[in-house]
């Protein structure tokens, strides 16, 4: 499969892209606004996968072109991007292409990062809300902590939770997933019962603010 | 220590019961709103405990009464009667009882369960806002199984999360906690932070419900 991460330069496009290039076959095109800023991050995630003898098989493209290209169109873009992202490239999404949204709305003060979803009950939601109809939507990847994913010498034990309304598209991400070493997907159901998967995020940024022994938070559930 | 567990007649109360008479020195007062009912709950955990060779160091009264001998009072009743519950207990509550809430709102429908806070932002912060100022009070025990509690032939190996002001109150109760066997408490910072500590607790029953494999779900951060 193709996979695309439209904003794939920021902190959790590098995890996703490196993880799913060392761990997987599947071919992986970074998408951004900027095309050559797409590229530049290529070399880098290249030459990281290459210093471990992992041959990349992954190319940068402006993020219309990426999703243009792709199976899966993973939104890894700041919140309040996520809406307009998905209108800058719906004319090239369908019904085949399967589109992924990991980003959560929080917003922060002394006390510790507070959730915070728009009024649709969650981003999730969002991005189902601003997507073409026949276009299916599933929540994934919205509590892995970004650096523990680029650190490929880090060994994962973390799950990830996977809302949405499409069964086949749920299954489809959820072997994605599964595909990265150490990673395990648990279905949640469908899309209104995102807010509770999103809420997790801002919650293991404050266990790693008030633990000193615990970094890069994730959780898993047994 | 004396620990009241207020409604300690339903199944959270129950859980924390005999884990913590099994796992502890502590004294446990089971507490009711009819005390006949907390003394016939007490003959059946004491039965359990008697069945393991467990000298069972527990009582029951009615709320008032077990609060009022009570170093530590935990509110395990339905977050609908929280705060009418701590009204009812507040001439027996002063400064030195740690007054502990692990209630959340919740509305079901066909999808699973649903975070439901009331207007103060969490039910934690409900119980602070009920509570007299003096008191300090401790979120905990929110994200626990009840059945994973009662079942002592279940060697648990989970976390649960702690928010409070007043810090000296909260250390007193993550030394409790982990006197727990299996059970860690980490530190989630002021009472500001309860939602998306409560917030777990839909989740995790959402996963027990679309998972087979997964039931009385707990969580671990690392």
């Amino acid at each position: 499969m193709r996979i695309a991460l439209l904003g794939g330069t920021g902190d959790i496009g590098q995890g996703l892209a490196l993880r799913f290039a060392h761990d997987t076959d599947h071919e992986v095109l970074i998408g951004s606004r900027d095309p050559e800023k797409a590229r530049d991050a290529v070399e880098g995630y290249a030459d990281e996968l290459e210093s471990r003898d992992v041959e990349a098989n992954i190319k940068g493209f402006d993020n219309e072109m990426a999703a243009d290209r792709a199976d899966v169109v993973i939104l890894s873009v700041p919140p309040y991007y996520a809406g307009d992202t998905v209108e800058a490239v719906e004319d090239v999404l369908d019904s085949e292409t399967i589109l992924v949204t990991p980003a959560v709305g929080m917003q922060g003060d002394e006390d510790g990062l507070h959730y915070h979803p728009p009024g649709t009950g969650s981003v999730t939601e969002l991005v189902a809300e601003r997507a073409p109809d026949e276009v299916p939507v599933v929540g994934a990847f919205h509590n892995l902590a970004a650096d523990a994913l680029s650190d490929l010498d880090n060994d994962l034990d973390l799950d990830t939770l996977l809302v949405a309304n499409d069964d086949d598209a749920k299954e489809t991400v959820r072997n994605l997933s599964n595909e990265i070493d150490g990673l395990r997907a648990l279905d949640v159901g469908p899309l209104a019962n995102a807010a509770e998967v999103e809420s997790v995020t801002p919650l293991v940024i404050n266990i790693a603010k008030y633990n000193e022994e615990l970094h890069d938070v994730g959780v898993k559930f047994h």
